[in-house]
């Protein structure tokens, strides 16, 4: 398992009219929690793209258990659940709100493939190396 | 069971370099579908909130299958697939591409609350009536 | 001069906790109009892009005049308001309310450009010929 | 005058298929710098709005000179141009990119105004206080 978390603050942009930061911004959090766990682990997300890798997402779910507001500093915590097996990555997520509160939970399932097909392809050999460590 | 459509097309704001639309973006697709489907039942969502009853996500799932791409009039298929026992109610929906293929499936199950206090409450009766003779 | 019209709703994506439409969110109902625009002269954007020409927005002007809400339907009124002289492409922009009050005006330069190299080209015989009879 | 910065990154979200940022984010970002302008002044907005007064967006100018890529870790420059004459409160940006070249300039007049009413206020004294030293 790889474990981390990164923070961010809810933008009026994601507010919506009950108050609270709109449901459809949660996959764009669990984005960024999915880019800076990859940074963390020496690998950019930019420079997969352009060596010709890119990694659609297959499947989400999320559970809203609390809603989250405007202004607050939330905390992403992203973990990598298993080595990628075959062209498949496994995310769970879970947003913390400033008292440290699990708001919500997710998962996803990421796909390697390739930019110019759009085939699902193995994970690149540097992702493979970066994440040995933890499996 | 009740089943609406509607279409939209994706706009260039909702596709990312992948060249794709973003995998963001489907929740807002999902509302449009829900609201969509509440108006067709003669139910205003914007009247619900007025009148002190709103509509949260509690769960969502997607299943992403093929990609769809900038400009595409997408159909939103939109089904209530039981009628609001407690203070649920939950959906499927299906993304079509213009060639009508199904690119995208899920779920979500939104909870009615007070806009008070944000807590559950029962469906109104409005939505009870407009749904009763589908189940 | 050359004048269209089209409709879209007020998601509820694009509500803030103001209770109105995000000031963000205009900057892509001009874009749906521009795109409806081009359409209506017979021109895709989609095609355009394809065939190696791109339309960047370089300048963008917005007067915020009164607030528009959830799930009003919109009218996106789009002028083209001079024919295309060298890489330039202007365009004004109205949006009314339900009531058919004029809440915002806008307006922005695009600028024709090549998809591969970035660089200011002319406007395409197609858009040309397609606006020639309305200037 | 009152300038300060603060950084972000362009998320995969804010990208579009010509593969930068799609234009329609620069107003969430001015946003951002707007906040954290009046954060550093030791006014939080979400106070603000919860003692009543809000900042709704009169006017946006932008000027698009060069495209921000994904990733890429923006500066987001804000300068308070005016003291806050009557009911109105000038912004100035600048977006810079990671090589530190200005990218984008913009400008933004907000009103002060009654979360209550909806009507154009005079700048609460918290926040007159805080510019005073600036002007």
């Amino acid at each position: 398992m790889f474990v981390t978390t990164c923070k961010t603050r809810v933008r009026y942009a994601e507010t919506d009219q009950m108050g609270y930061c709109y449901y459809g911004n949660y996959p764009t959090f669990f984005e960024i929690g999915r880019v800076e766990a990859l940074r963390t682990l020496g690998v950019r997300y930019r420079d997969l793209e352009n060596q010709g890798v890119m990694l659609p997402v297959a499947q989400l779910h999320i559970d809203y258990k609390k809603p989250v507001k405007y202004d607050e500093e939330i905390t992403i915590e992203t973990t990598i659940t298993a080595f990628p097996s075959g062209t498949r990555l496994p995310f769970d997520f879970r947003i913390l709100n400033e008292a440290g509160e699990v708001t919500t939970t997710g998962s996803a399932i990421l796909v390697f493939a390739s930019t110019e097909t759009g085939r699902p392809c193995s994970a690149p050999l540097a992702v493979q190396q970066a994440l040995k460590p933890y499996f």
